[in-house]
């Protein structure tokens, strides 16, 4: 007999204490990449997402995160990001930049806002300029990036292998 | 000014050694998530996706991954799945199940076929049974599940992670 059996509805893993971190989006292109990142934020804890431009969240996609994750949409970033950074929040974009950090080396801090830029532009340079940190992922083979959903669920998975217990 | 200057075509990481890293996909719902799976795994140059079913990639997803990352289609995953043991590959699936390893702690070896199940049925009984370890990664909140190809993406992330250079 298999030692594996399946247990898809596992109690899911407590926290300690909540979770501080915010994942901020500049305007994306796609809806659909938005609501995978609020559905991976969601089973992540992430306390709060932050989405700006026409950003609509399609259930179908986010699943329960859509109405478990609290969001806040607004016309400008910039002005957020700035009220989160007085509160204590490190701002961390997720790019490829000048000096920005392997993901794979970098220590999070508790409180952290993740930036996440639009498919296209990435982060707009307002934006980069009221960063903290930049993080990015690294790459070995084509197209050479990864979508936008994607290398925020893989920010997301890093920050909760950084803090388990929250 | 800002540290931080936008470098969107930087020097892919290069390998030591090519990744033994191969990512064998159960007969999957969405060849949407198949596609995005191609996508992020080609970016982590993984050397060959297994795919069965009526798997189609789709280019406008998956981009220069539908043409970089070797792939074979296969009408039943068992066979496959053993000729791979048989030539010296550790068969880890991600699954809830019972004895499954928290992904956070578990170490691969760098000759490993990773298994993705279906999105609703997960991994197959007669599939499970072939397995060498099962992992899964830690969900924190609704709605309790990851979907499978962001599920994917955290471990390929992971893999490189622990295997930075191949």
């Amino acid at each position: 007999m298999s030692d594996f059996i399946h247990e898809r509805h596992k109690p899911i893993s407590a926290l300690e204490e909540p979770r501080e971190l915010i994942v901020a989006c500049c305007p994306l292109r796609s809806n659909v990449n938005l609501s995978r990142i609020v559905r991976a934020a969601s089973c992540c804890r992430v306390s709060k997402i932050v989405t700006t431009g026409n950003a609509k969240i399609d259930p179908k996609i986010a699943r329960d995160g859509a109405e478990h994750l609290p969001f806040s949409n607004h016309r400008s970033l910039a002005p957020v990001l700035k009220q989160l950074k007085a509160d204590g929040y490190r701002l961390v974009g997720l790019e490829q930049t000048t000096n920005s950090q392997d993901l794979h080396q970098y220590q999070f801090v508790r409180k952290t806002v993740l930036v996440i830029g639009n498919e296209r532009q990435g982060i707009s340079d307002e934006i980069l300029a009221l960063l903290d940190d930049v993080v990015e992922i690294p790459v070995y083979g084509m197209p050479y990036s990864y979508n936008a959903a994607t290398a925020t669920c893989m920010a997301l998975y890093e920050f909760c292998r950084q803090f388990p217990q929250g």
